[in-house]
């Protein structure tokens, strides 16, 4: 792990720079589409030098980081130009189409799929923190497709950065990340908006925000630019979890309408249920 | 401040208990329409005797903490019984209601509307915990219709537990609060419901729940018996602000159908604008 490459120096990208370089002391080679960016990583020490995909002859792993619609064609670029025993991995929220994409390329088995299940709603290379990934799960998809020195590889990154490793076929991944996260940031960007649009005083937001308000938009403080492609690159399975939320919001809607209190009470009852669940979370890790 | 009474012994009750006993020494007489409830907050040292409304003849405050739609009642028999300088303030998050119940009573001077903006997502005694409200606003609504040295003592009372006050006309309140909180409240609870029906493997809930899943459902832990009766006493303004909301998740849905990118990062850069808005709360408190 002496040479890594990291490719789109924001959050994601910035976070496991700072904790390979900390753990692995690897030289990072940073790559950025855009040079402020990269020049911001490396004066932040996130990197340690500047580069670009046709020098990626000689490194042990190559990371990408990009927005999810650039991956695939990223990906291929490099996988064209690495040494047979490099490690290439993405770390994006949606696999299917990057699975397929990547499918008959000769070199797809020094490529695995993951998606480390970590974030702020914070962007950019100032937003990349160290332990971002510690006790966070990390999806891999179609880990089979891999050669075994190159799954190794990866997992022994993952687990010296302190994730837990989880395996799924990329279509399951995308239709259950569909509804519990990319439904949770449209939910949130549309009860943001709604707000927005209807309370002209500012001040009457900040003074009635913690009521609930603050902690139900912190998604909507996410990247446009993260998010647009992950919403339109996972569309299918987006499009019908918010056809269940909307149908969800409506019937609230005629219940509350008919002053049914115990519809309501039992809608509301039943989805206390995920407070046990979510408990979990404190309790195992 | 000497005799304190409470009635409604929750999160919002026991811990203006907390904070009303450490700062004014006084005496707490907690009354609760569940008799396990008020035991609970003996023992606890929320309160320091358990009795009944009839029995408030001699005390110098009166905090009206049920579920709202039991507020107008209480604080009928509360006015009935109390002498000529007790103080009666009620906390509940709708207040139009309230307000027109009690124009004509010939107590009314005694009262005070008020709605502190603070809480969590728990319930019951075990709940209360003190400072809830140090620099939290609390909204004060037809001020002008108690009699000054009512107003005072309660201006007193919100001051020396750190809330920023702020007046409002009821009417003005509950319109604004069903955007900014009772919204935020139903979008969370069917963002839950959701995620429950489709995900029937909960390991899966959480396993991506720190995917942004988590922040966002937080309020979808609430109390059903808080807040059933503050939707529906609030019914006309929340069922405006949900129209508004599926309006917007419907044209969401429809930019996201049609592909449109330039569309979805637009209202997305639009709404990240609550950023600067939600800033303030860390920068001036």
């Amino acid at each position: 792990m002496e040479r890594v490459a990291v490719i789109g120096l924001g959050l994601i990208g910035g976070s496991l720079s700072l904790d390979i370089k900390e753990v692995f002391g690897s030289k990072i080679i940073g790559i950025d589409g855009s040079l402020e960016n990269a020049e911001k990583a490396l004066s932040l020490g996130i990197i340690d030098e500047i580069s670009t995909i046709e020098n990626l002859t000689n490194v042990d792993v190559v990371i990408i980081a990009t927005p999810v619609d650039t991956v695939s064609e990223i990906t291929k670029q490099v996988l064209n130009v690495i040494s047979d025993d490099t490690l290439v991995f993405d770390v994006g929220s949606v696999k299917e189409e990057i699975c397929l994409a990547l499918e008959n390329h000769p070199k797809r088995v020094n490529f695995v799929a993951a998606h480390p299940i970590a974030g702020t709603e914070f962007s950019g290379p100032d937003a990349a923190i160290r332990n971002l990934f510690r006790n966070k799960i990390n999806i891999l998809c179609d880990i089979d497709k891999s050669k075994k020195e190159i799954s190794d590889k990866a997992f022994l990154i993952f687990e010296k950065l302190g994730m837990k490793l989880k395996f799924m076929k990329p279509a399951e991944h995308d239709r259950h990340i569909a509804y519990v996260s990319h439904l949770s940031h449209v939910s949130s960007f549309m009860l943001g908006k709604t707000v927005l649009e209807i309370e002209k005083d500012e001040q009457n937001i900040f003074d009635m925000a913690g009521s609930g308000f603050e902690s139900t938009v912190r998604l909507a403080k996410s990247s446009p630019s993260t998010w647009t492609p992950i919403f339109t690159e996972n569309k299918k399975n987006l499009l019908s979890s918010l056809d269940e939320y909307i149908k969800n919001l409506v019937e609230f809607r005629s219940s509350l309408k008919e002053g049914d209190k115990d519809e309501i009470f039992k809608m509301m009852k039943e989805t206390n249920h995920l407070k046990e669940i979510l408990n979990g979370i404190n309790k195992n890790y």
